[in-house]
């Protein structure tokens, strides 16, 4: 993990062909394959094992590596045959340095993504939140990124509903970034867990936010983007998701607020199904059949169930003045046969009362 | 127009068939077919055309008919269409009622309409100013149906930008409808047009909205629904302009707004597509290839042409400190050589610059 930069999928394809140890001595001799060779030439001198063990032990992490039990090989199979495509932000990592009580393969269980904006809006982070607070309180692990606004808005309502959450670094899991964050990462890390495939000390870089979206995007069944500029992390992270065959949906915001203009261009495009609710999230990227989302169908009216011509009629009485049949079948023009064979049927259902000298409106 | 409820599909017909004065001593008498009778019985006694175009001239209106020039024969054949397949929401109208200078076949010409709830939030009729004043000031006609909330909006922002719009009654023309719209009405009918096929004197009544709403839709190239409840009239113009084949577009909003449910539940379900901005509206129903949306692509960083190594050699650069090129090699992770020949073209696109014993990132 310290001689190659992610993802390293020769790197991998080698460890998984002569197991680690011979590896590790073969890389440091530079008696690799070519491919192999290209992703550790640069840091194949480095050996500095037993001192990443040590910092990461430092911050109560531990490593897990893919002979260990508690290792999410069913949840990372997606990133292989991602890899195996050719898809560009993929490859299964090498390893996972893990700080936090939980298990891996238990919270990615049932986990969702939720991802956006560092540059939020007031609506944007109170969304990221709601959805944080009741996905974790179905049940659901929330993942997401620890960075500022959309991320930490999710994490913190997880947290709030005293529920699962799981930040997945661009760095080393003893680095506190953003610093800003350092709190929110501890919390995180005392129920839930804070992961990176990078070894202790790695700084964060551009492409290795790209790089750790895909475990993001990976790691949960769906994700979800609460705002999101046109170009952004969350964007990518949405692309990558759908590459993986992940649900992607976006939350919609003012066509005002330039922060869901990412979110409204995954929706125009078809990218991403629209999540106008906590329920619709639940039932879309919730385990099968569990949470089927009550869709609004909106306020029942009495006159529902009526049939054309009797919603003519029903219309044509007054609410207070009396209305003789013929009048009736004048104003909603309706045959007069009809009006005498529907006035009877309102009165039943309680839609129409007879009056001395002919017919008026039920009050309701 | 008088003797039968519209849409009167089968004395329509008749019409076509025996012309429209025959028809008119037939229907007196009659003498019509069983399905001409079922809509014509109930008021087939009333005769009071002559009436009918004193009171309408009273508010300034005219009756065109199918014979006329002014007949928007092309833009109502679709309803045609659709009441030969049976659709509900269909049928031509037997004659337009017709306040206001314009002529119908040319507003109709590059019309949209904007419709949506009556109690619209401050967001959703600023929407509704903002599309109708775009839609009007780029040429198009504005068509709504002169209620308060969203459809006021959209007539007023067409009125602002001096444009064409136009009111589609579900009463008769000569009624002020809302009576709060009184002078908005007087407003659209001095440049634009307030029309309906209701004779003059005819009230409101629920049906005859949803038979109204078949008008708007038609008439329009596509229906823009800015803010919606669930069930609404909105949302029966959005089904009835997809049956009829039209573009069918929603604004989003906040998820925490109840207005905005029936426009997430069209973009959800797949039947709108999303209405972003002005621009996007233009493309999907404006004149095909005239107005042309610039799709949203974000901010260019001078990076984006990189390709995955350039960009890993180009993070590892410090933006003030000097690294030697074998340090960059390493915190890239990118392969000795491959950084050699790496950062000389860094440097002549300006992203790096050559330092005493090294390399450091250009500033911006």
């Amino acid at each position: 993990m310290r001689v190659a930069e992610p993802p390293a999928t020769a790197l991998l394809g080698f460890v998984e062909a002569v197991g680690p140890l011979v590896a590790a001595e073969r890389v440091r001799a530079a008696d690799v394959p070519a491919a192999v060779l290209t992703e550790t030439s640069a840091r194949r001198h480095l050996d500095q094992a037993a001192g990443d063990l040590e910092d990461a032990e430092r911050v109560g992490a531990r490593l897990v590596v893919p002979e260990d039990k508690e290792w999410p090989a069913w949840q990372l199979l997606c990133l292989a045959t991602a890899a195996d495509r050719g898809q560009r932000w993929s490859g299964v990592p090498l390893g996972l340095w893990v700080r936090g009580p939980a298990t891996l393969p238990d919270v990615f269980d049932r986990a969702v993504s939720v991802v956006g904006a560092r540059s939020a809006s007031t609506y944007g982070e109170s969304m990221a939140a709601e959805i944080g607070y009741g996905l974790a309180a179905a049940g659901m692990t929330v993942v997401s990124g620890a960075a500022f606004g959309i991320d930490g808005s999710a994490h913190r309502g997880a947290l709030n509903a005293d529920g699962c959450t799981v930040a997945v670094l661009a760095c080393g899991v003893d680095k506190d970034y953003p610093l800003g964050h350092a709190a929110l990462l501890d919390r995180i890390a005392e129920t839930g867990l804070v992961i990176s495939e990078y070894p202790p000390g790695t700084p964060p870089a551009k492409h290795r936010f790209l790089v750790r979206n895909r475990l993001i995007a990976a790691l949960s069944s769906g994700t979800v983007v609460v705002e999101a500029g046109v170009r952004s992390g969350a964007r990518n992270t949405a692309t990558t998701a759908a590459a993986l065959g992940k649900v992607v949906m976006a939350v919609p915001g003012p066509i005002t607020s330039a922060t869901s203009v990412g979110c409204h261009d995954l929706l125009r495009t078809g990218a991403a199904i629209l999540a106008g609710s906590l329920a619709e999230i639940l039932e879309a990227v919730g385990p099968v059949g569990e949470h089927l989302a009550d869709h609004p169908d909106g306020p029942h009216h009495r006159t529902d169930g009526l049939g054309d011509d009797a919603l003519r009629v029903h219309e044509a009485l007054h609410r207070r003045a009396t209305r003789s049949t013929a009048r009736v079948a004048v104003e909603s023009g309706v045959p007069l046969d009809r009006v005498r064979a529907i006035l009877p049927e309102l009165e039943l259902t309680g839609l129409a009362e007879r009056c001395e000298g002919g017919w008026r409106q039920a009050p309701d």
